[in-house]
């Protein structure tokens, strides 16, 4: 999957996860790190494997994804810049639940996982910023499931459009969405037929679709219909 | 809430993510610990409160739920014995997800917030405890968003009565339900209309229901139908 390796200085610097870290630790953690290029539609790592590294997405775009027995897939979440894979796993050495991989070309930073986990035991600045990272993955997680259980596929659909709304007194708003629909779909965890009625549904809100790009002509109604939580909208 | 207090040390002693701790560790622990009994159906904390202790469930059943804009609840998680009360929102010190009550009398045991951050950055044994216990956390919360993605609700039911069958042997199983059939649906994420349905279309494969008894006559047969993946039952 490695098409050229960049000095692991250049990656670590990217996280700002690591961005208190005195020289020292720092110099740990660059000594077990590598940064590397992957193409698109690469697979990082497989459910049911062992974790051998921690990865950061430093650049580009990646999915984790859950496959059940029978094969069917799903999306679980869709990564972002400086975000990890699946700190829990790596922490405490047991089989991924998800698989990963990248939908654009993309960087990664790789820490290996056995000498992290030591350094995790002497550092405990290293220990505290994973601890806080993986507590962020468990309450975005934990709103996944709150959401899951409690609104719609097109309440779901309305107060992600409401999230991409960045200015709080917009009246109305042009979106780009981040990845195409079929990830979509499977991050709010509906397939694309329920996805393109609940835009349907949308549209006698005043949001209308072309392609990627989204307007959305009236914003106090579509958030007034999304109700989106206070605690949805801090700083995950 | 609080009918009673009992020494800390009773109550630390019995959570098993604490016994390998040292004892000068056990008693900083112990300095900020109280054990208290909590009546049935009490709130415990709301969602939207910041966390003021980390709550350990000792004896009896709890719930963690979430409530939507609307009003409208569901059941996150069930908690039985030795379980901590979202260590994640206590660890980085912002307003709970999700709120908790008790179903029947409970022991809890209380850690203060403050003092337990603060123990968590000079007690490198704490901390990985906790750690240990956020990443299982974690990787229980994935497991639900996969299964809400990827199960139907009579997958998921049939799932989660092959999970009770604790002889990997047994041919027929007589199961009794932990906990009554509305927490279990909002545990399955499904209205009780459909648990009912599930249960009707489980009858075929032989399960059958008399109130909290489950008797399943053809394991082999239901565990064949449920697909349980390897992964669910790991030790998490």
């Amino acid at each position: 999957m490695d098409v050229g390796v960049w000095p692991a200085a250049s990656g670590l610097r990217e996280v700002p996860l690591f961005d208190g870290l005195d020289p020292r630790t720092r110099a740990r953690l660059e000594a077990i790190s590598e940064t590397v290029a992957v193409s698109p539609r690469t697979e990082l790592f497989r459910q049911g494997e062992t974790p051998t590294a921690l990865h950061f997405l430093l650049q580009g775009q990646a999915i984790l994804s859950g496959t059940a027995p029978d094969g069917s897939q799903a999306v679980i979440e869709v990564l972002t810049p400086g975000a990890a894979f699946v700190v829990a796993s790596v922490l405490v050495d047991q089989a991924y639940l998800m698989s990963a991989s990248t939908v654009t070309s993309a960087r990664v930073l790789k820490l290996r996982a056995a000498p992290l986990r030591a350094l995790i035991r002497t550092e405990p600045q290293i220990a505290f910023a994973l601890m806080g990272m993986l507590a962020r993955n468990y309450r975005s997680m934990t709103r996944q499931v709150r959401d899951l259980k409690l609104r719609t596929a097109t309440q779901r659909l309305a107060c992600y459009l409401i999230s991409l709304v960045t200015d709080r007194e917009a009246k109305s708003a042009r979106l780009r969405l981040p990845f195409h629909k079929a990830l979509l779909a499977g991050r709010l965890g509906c397939r694309q037929d329920s996805l393109s009625r609940a835009f349907a549904v949308l549209r006698d809100l005043g949001v209308e679709t072309s392609g990627a790009t989204i307007m959305v002509n009236d914003v106090p109604r579509l958030r007034a219909y999304a109700m989106p939580d206070e605690l949805a909208e801090e700083a995950a």
